[in-house]
């Protein structure tokens, strides 16, 4: 659910009374980037890191972030405050704006959603997910840009399939998930993806968190190797850790959520209930 | 410019007032099509073809056009009545909807802009104009979906190499400009690229009047061949027949616009002028 007050071009505002034009370059060209973050009793989540990566993500494509950080960490208190929330979640989009007949973008379309933080169940967090596997390389993977036709032009095939996610492999190298990234457990060693991906701020504090305990690799795997990993789990911000049981047809492991992935999970769980 | 009237979700509206949820699909995850058609003196061209495409269009990405093509075409002619026009453009929009918290599209969001109906300027059609030339494959490349981020971003790159559209090749074949198709002469034939590409309606009426005048190929065209061709020349709704004297670096033919570009361009004058 998207919470009552939102930010919009400059203004914090009810979200049923903005709007975007017709005409906007993020709906007649697809042309937009945003972020997705959230806050843990009250206070955002690394909300600098967020920041970091929108305006990254803004310049990949060619536009540039509006709001200053301070703002930015303005405004995202300011909608918790004005919708009484303390976890929720925060969807900031900026857009190419609104044109007459060009493709060249004009004044850009900025404003944050604030929306309740999601999670999944705690059946889904305790048994595991599966995730179904797709070929498919994003474009500019390195920027969360708004282009997510192909998610969810899968969904149907993901429901079909029973599956929680899609999992993106590009010539049988395994890429990221469609909305998260993914990790593996090979004996001490935890393994995830460094190229062709979104780097999710879950994704860089689990590393950090998961040092003491890993042998830490990012580097390219090979769907054989996280077919027979020992554990398997995906990140992201709304889903933190969840355990994955089966990748296609292939049960991971003995099919049950492993101890290593509960200990990250506990840790996790740990720094944010403390933030 | 966009006319005073369009058309949104079931009625005749002003563009003005009529506006996007900031949580439809087609902003937040890029996912919609449209397709862009035009009248000549009060009579729509070829709409059946635009129809048709754009209902091919919204189903290879899982949507359905709301509306018959009796609706779309008795909306079309309202929209010239209303808005006391007679050459016009018409950009049909149909995007996934507004969603709570979801990739899975819902009630899709529909409309048609009216807008002035643009064409290269005198001189550009007299004397043709440059193609930059860009390695890129477009997503659904048979379907017109709002994925155009790639064009928008290039949009700085080709007013630097002072070109008038962007032409797309991929591994040296050559596919399609940004928003046109292209078409190259040697000799008596008439040469396009059949595969990847959005097959235009101009395209294909092209195709049909230079029957008469020309071989017809429609085939796998490598870089190295249209640098080589005699003439060269771009199409679309809005574009017509445009002369191409430059691609990249290299002056086609002589470097000026070609007898049988001429004759086409004729040819496209008689049956548009006598519709």
């Amino acid at each position: 659910m998207i919470h009552k007050y939102c930010y919009f071009q400059g203004a914090i505002t009810q979200f049923d009374k903005a709007h975007i034009s017709l005409n906007d370059l993020g709906v007649l060209r697809g042309y937009g980037v945003f972020d997705f973050y959230r806050s843990y009793n009250g206070k955002p989540f690394h909300l600098k890191e967020h920041y970091a990566r929108f305006q990254n993500s803004a310049r990949s494509i060619g536009l540039t972030v509006p709001v200053s950080f301070k703002n930015f960490e303005k405004i995202t208190l300011d909608l918790l405050k004005k919708n009484k929330v303390k976890d929720a979640s925060f969807r900031a989009v900026l857009l190419g704006g609104p044109v007459q007949n060009s493709l060249a973008p004009a004044r850009p379309t900025f404003y944050i959603l604030n929306e309740e933080a999601y999670a999944p169940t705690d059946e889904q967090a305790k048994n595991g997910v599966s995730l179904m596997v797709h070929e498919y390389l994003r474009y500019i993977p390195e920027a969360k840009t708004t282009n997510y036709m192909e998610a969810v032009k899968m969904q149907k095939e993901k429901i079909k399939q029973k599956a929680y996610e899609i999992l993106y492999v590009l010539n049988g190298e395994v890429l990221e998930c469609s909305t998260s990234n993914i990790f593996m457990i090979k004996g001490k060693h935890l393994i995830t993806p460094k190229k062709n991906i979104l780097k999710g701020i879950t994704r860089k504090v689990i590393l950090k968190i998961a040092k003491k305990d890993f042998i830490i690799e990012e580097r390219d795997v090979e769907i054989y190797e996280l077919l027979l990993a020992d554990e398997v789990f995906i990140s992201g911000t709304n889903k933190e850790i969840l355990p994955i049981i089966k990748v296609g047809k292939k049960v991971i492991g003995n099919g049950k959520v492993g101890e290593k992935t509960k200990l990250l999970m506990k840790l996790w769980k740990d720094i944010t209930h403390n933030i």
